[in-house]
């Protein structure tokens, strides 16, 4: 949050405004001193009338081409549909725009190689994927003590992503093009696993899963819990749970185990510091979703992105090193898939 | 729970059969292999007939003199009416036996200080007070790490007993003779602090108190939360809390700082292991009662009793060294009726 | 942190750029949509260097009576000596400002009141004082539970302020002039209690303290660990904790307890959401100072002093209520003076 | 422990006086009323002169069969070497006293079978296999609420045996007999899972594990930490892990989760309700070893066994039925060995 001694902020637009877009818009635009937020892109009437009362400085568009061709902008940040990230990152590098875009880069293996192979062409320009777990302090403490060795060698992550249940079902409706609960939600914790283990390839998963609740989710081969093993390259191991179902609220938590100790982050998922003592026991409320527990974590990022383009703009130092890049989100897709794969099989799937 | 080499174990006979006589007994006759529960009293037949079923190996007596007046008995744990406990003690003194009595050992001081005077002369025979507290098994660690020296020198105790609320106020009816809040639930925490800060003597004190909830109180001048402050000689500080209304369980937890760090004990009083994750956070449940919070530390104290007798003996050491003695009972006496005193008061009271 | 519809964001003046007075500063310029920081005051030049750098939208003064001169401002926000405080807020108020004030509003009751008398006649103007605790959002959900009734009646708070030990003692040199420990730390406490409990007065007060480490207090008459007791009319009580010498780190925690439940705010002071496994046990580090501790409540704070601005403009509903008042800020002094006056007596203190 | 009304207690030979044994020994001798420890034997000679000093009331032998021979036995307790479970059980039958045998029942699946067909012919002796922690008064407790319906259908168990870590690697000699971290450590998670979930049979599992820190363990094809999914018909499912490399001590924890809640046991392993504040944060000391984790579960196991086999006599109702059978023993034998099969294969395997 250090204000530094520049020329102007980074100008950067936003396409697509549902609540996590707007919650990106909003912090670009009064929360991150280095940035400005300059324009905007929905092609819903709603989208842009929010807009034009939350976010008045901005130019809005309801076409991502034309937010490209806006020549005041430096950077763009994607949080459009998970169909539409691959070509949509594409379109930025090829308009010379440096690019954060929400996560997955995409469902496919291939495509998200396509976009690899594709943005070696534009070196100078940044391209971040919004794992933004990352950026929780939380998260952010424990990756800095694993590094400082706190904990040996680290060698096991025990990861999980678990929503509070949704009698709507929300999820239910999304099945059949989420990608399923290990790409929809382990991704997450695949990218976590390998960021704390010092990104090493999968080698073989097993996966399975069950429908506690949501029998809807049947008939697209998707679960509500599912469970899974990743073996890494040189023996560090990682466990996966995913739930849609949790009782008590959004339960995201990870531990990561050295052989000199271990860390956990998140293990009670208390929603802030208050107590409460009652007929019920002495206990803490927990964060309702992602959203509020991860409140800090986008503001964090947003931060990060903008001195990742900074320093590679020659502009200082940051933390920009430490989002995820266009690679470690096709390994993040590689593993899912494959977890994928393994509980429609009942095989382990080597990779 | 070492068995030793030994000629047999101690006789004792429990006076008193009420609720918890009867863990005395139950703990004296089939928990501490080193002692042999032979004989009981109560005038209650009720008592008596839970104890031929209970304790079928034990003599049974509706009269004390008779308990005091069987030979083959070395010692007695009296759980009797506090107001008997002074007279009872210098009986069994005289009777040539070794004491146990719960506390208060009076609630008048002039009447312990008498118990103290006579006991000058068995100087033979052990005499230890009921704060089972200091033998609760995380107590004891926390004395343990004290005398270590792990926080440095220690100069402020907090220290409080809160009791789940009884809508029935049982405790209504006793206050009366329960010699108020002070005297019956604090004294405890007197005792605590005076343990863990090296038995210092007390200089001045104050305290307060509120009716929360029964009203009925107020006849007898009690007070159904009350909270004070202790200064002892040295200047080493004590807090003090007491409840009778807790919504969620007996709270009974004490802290002591130090001045290289400080030791909470019972900070959340948690029933046991066991988290539950529903709609209502993420909870413990409380251990309801003093009886099942302390079910342990009663059993620790009748080994360390035991032992102590034994010591004393010339058979072996032990922890006997722990338990109150009759100065400490007296001291806590007469800070609690100086407690009592300031809330009436409202003024500080100097020892 | 809703962007409103509005004409114009509210223009802020900062007076004072020490460590606290650049966070408001850097909040207001960056953090506060509804605001801009228009100018700041610091009669050093460090301070000014560092604004030039970090606030180049602001005008720089060195005189408090320039920044005042300034008609394009609508309010001032105070971080400056305590003992300034009085006569700025008078001064702004003649000018014709709305007020924020770092606590305390005064070490001297009589400053407090001619204060609170003089402001009677700008009522039409905002004053707030920074008691930024209750902005926390852990405070304000206890407090928001207590408003709706989830503890019952509230009867007792117990609120402390501990701060890790500096070896260096600092506040050793700042003795004679911060008012001693009552009134630089607990005045914190003595406000929350208030608030928890629907704002009584307090009617009488004990206190006590002793110095654990830094015998360089003596000479002022303070202590490096204080202990106080206030009743208030009505029955309610609070206990008060205050130290200097912790040694893991700022344990800022209140307790607040009710005649259905309890609640506690900051049990563990926890840096964070993450737990360390090794040979020490299980750990949590802890949040090192007030600084850390409150960073969200001080921007919080900031909001809600906007927002009752415009609220007091007619320009919608916020959260300004919960701000202290002078006359809250003039009972916690009166409170924290008569804890002073009863350590020194050791006797309690009527009010 | 309510003692009841009978013609005497329960006679009971304890086989093997290893560290355990003695547990067992003491627990059977002085703190279950209902039964009494007549014999013990041992092979060695600093066993039976341990047993002379501190089971005084007890016949020794040096061969288990003079104490089968022993017409005043009512019952069995064998600690003796795994290898030796399967046929001391049948002798035992055979010889028509009642068994309580330590897990595991048998390394060997078709030897487990054989027991148990054997023991189908002695249907009036009750057999019970030592999984001691269902009678951990928090698995106790979690596994009343899941009978209670607290947490709907539990559908996912996951469960942990986490060792502190030996330097010396005692458990690295240990191996070649041991059968490995799965049939050594995990065989009690999954006992526990199939406990809390209704007993259900095995369909598929997967295993890995790795080598942390004791390369010793390769030649036997074992690791130091192992991870394993188990898939359960009717759809339910278990993940495990196992560890030999713990920094912080004995962490045995498990969870059920259930459609409408979880329940967390054992979540942080603490020793004892000490919290340590001092330069390292805020902490809790772990429990060392399993040994003192399970201390009490061991002794209410002893109370349990007792119960179940006058229960068996007609002579009233326990909580016999909670204790492991013979047949539960078998199929925990069964996926342990399916786990290593897995881990050495790579792939999952059908049960």
């Amino acid at each position: 949050m250090q204000a530094t001694d520049r020329a102007r902020p980074l100008r950067v637009g936003v396409a697509g405004l549902g609540r996590l877009g707007r919650r990106h818009a909003k912090n670009l635009a009064y929360r991150v001193p280095d940035a400005t937020l300059v324009a905007a892109c929905s092609p819903l009437e709603d989208d842009l009338a929010w807009a034009r009362d939350a976010l008045p400085a901005a130019r809005l568009h309801m076409d991502y081409a034309q937010l490209l061709a806006d020549d005041a902008l430096d950077a763009v940040c994607l949080v459009t549909p998970s169909s539409l990230h691959a070509q949509q990152i594409i379109d930025a590098l090829r308009a010379g725009k440096h690019v954060f875009c929400e996560k997955p880069l995409s469902l496919d293996v291939a495509e998200c190689e396509r976009v690899v192979a594709e943005s070696r062409r534009y070196e100078g320009q940044q391209v971040t994927i919004g794992f933004m777990r990352r950026f929780d302090p939380s998260y952010q403490d424990a990756f800095a003590k694993v590094q400082a060795g706190a904990i040996g060698r680290p060698f096991l992550v025990r990861s999980q992503t678990s929503d509070l249940n949704d009698p709507e079902g929300f999820f239910v409706r999304f099945a059949p093009t989420s990608g399923g609960i290990f790409l929809d939600c382990t991704v997450h914790d695949i990218d976590v696993a390998r960021w704390l283990l010092g990104k090493p390839r999968a080698t073989r998963v097993f996966a399975s899963g069950t429908i506690a609740l949501h029998e809807g989710l049947r008939a697209a081969g998707d679960v509500d819990n599912g469970v899974a093993i990743c073996e890494f390259e040189g023996g560090a191991l990682a466990m996966f749970y995913a739930s849609r179902t949790m009782a008590h609220g959004n339960d995201t938590s990870s531990e990561v185990i050295g052989t000199a100790g271990a860390l956990a982050i998140g293990h009670i998922p208390s929603a802030n510091r208050v107590e409460i003592y009652d007929a019920h026991g002495v206990r803490s409320e927990c964060t309702p979703t992602f959203f509020d527990r991860f409140e800090e974590a986008f503001l964090v990022e947003a931060h990060a992105f903008v001195a990742a383009v900074r320093e590679r703009m020659g502009e200082g130092a940051g933390m920009g090193g430490q989002g995820a890049t266009l690679e470690d989100a096709l390994e993040a897709t590689r593993i899912g898939q494959a977890l994928r794969e393994s509980m429609r099989t009942g095989q382990a799937v080597v990779l």
